[in-house]
């Protein structure tokens, strides 16, 4: 909340613990993490650096936490019984439908996953989460061909690659105050890419 | 060519203008454009000032010369008479099969230019002609959509964004030095994306 000291502070006072945590992290998109100050925060949020600390202990723990949103949703997907049991293109439509609606649910929270490149613990462990998702995925696509699901000409690991590059694109430009659904987004990739996979009722 | 006063360079001499922009160009993309000085340029190429000034007249110009190069090879694929007369379809597989080569043969360029956030006259012009490209995309799918080849479930921009999404997250892990060709890709993307176009074959 800005104090009668801060008149000037632009921001939105009454912040939670969350609404902060986006706003700090689309600052993060725009300008990088290393070069984002606690200042610029604290200008962002119209908050003081010590309100800030009580939310937060440090810029690395903002970085933590939103990273920690992101992966803990995917890996989600990633674990939920229709992702594990089953027909394996039941099981890889099911995680790119859920990595979609992922994407747009917390779209400023994995974008700062996808732009990452640095070097401190938080981030290399973020790399090796986010790394272990696109192992699964591409260990789906491998059953998919031995089954014969998947056309036998396609690399599972370039498809993995492809199917990611296409749905993690979608943070660059999908808008939740837009004219389509998470869920429409979600079968317009389905439907981009299903028949890639053979159905197995094509067979 | 490095100098007798400037011993402790490393760099390779020799370079043509084509090879030299390579290394400024991968530069741009490591640090950004805005963030890299003539003096970081001078250092990588194991140059003077001066003679990047030979070849260059100026940090923009390199800019202009590099997003040129990337977006002359794009449009010459959407202005080839495979991708402007024949069944939308074709057209369609032709441009995406185009792009994936070009990404593939000019990889740091494009690289740039899917970059490109800037304001200048010069990044502006650049991101005009991307949106034309992409518009092109969009119009082949629109019309694709209206002759009943792309499914009547998908908004043609949507297909247009993910099949961009698709082929330009390639720059991302392609490696001209791996086992897969830029052939290779090409089809497995073609592979991936073609049957959410339904053929005309199967209508």
């Amino acid at each position: 909340m800005t104090t009668a000291t801060e008149p000037a502070r632009r921001g939105r006072p009454g912040y939670d613990r969350d609404s902060m945590l986006e706003v700090v992290v689309e600052a993060f998109n725009e300008r990088g993490y290393d070069a984002t100050s606690l200042g610029v925060l604290a200008e962002r949020l119209g908050l003081s650096k010590s309100a800030i600390y009580h939310h937060f202990a440090s810029k690395e723990q903002m970085l933590e936490v939103a990273l920690g949103k992101a992966l803990d949703a995917l890996e989600a997907v990633f674990d939920a019984p229709e992702a594990t049991s089953g027909p394996v293109v039941d099981r890889i439509r099911h995680v790119i439908r859920g990595a979609v609606l992922v994407l747009c649910e917390h779209r400023a929270f994995v974008t700062l996953l996808l732009r990452l490149r640095g070097n401190t613990p938080i981030e290399l462990e973020a790399l090796r989460r986010r790394r272990e998702i696109d192992r699964k995925l591409r260990a789906m696509f491998e059953q998919s061909r031995a089954e014969g699901t998947l056309r036998p000409d396609i690399d599972p690991r370039v498809a993995e690659r492809l199917t990611f590059g296409m749905v993690n694109s979608i943070v660059e430009w999908y808008r939740p105050d837009g004219p389509i659904t998470p869920q429409q987004l979600a079968d317009s990739v389905l439907e981009l890419v299903r028949t890639g996979l053979r159905e197995p009722s094509s067979l």
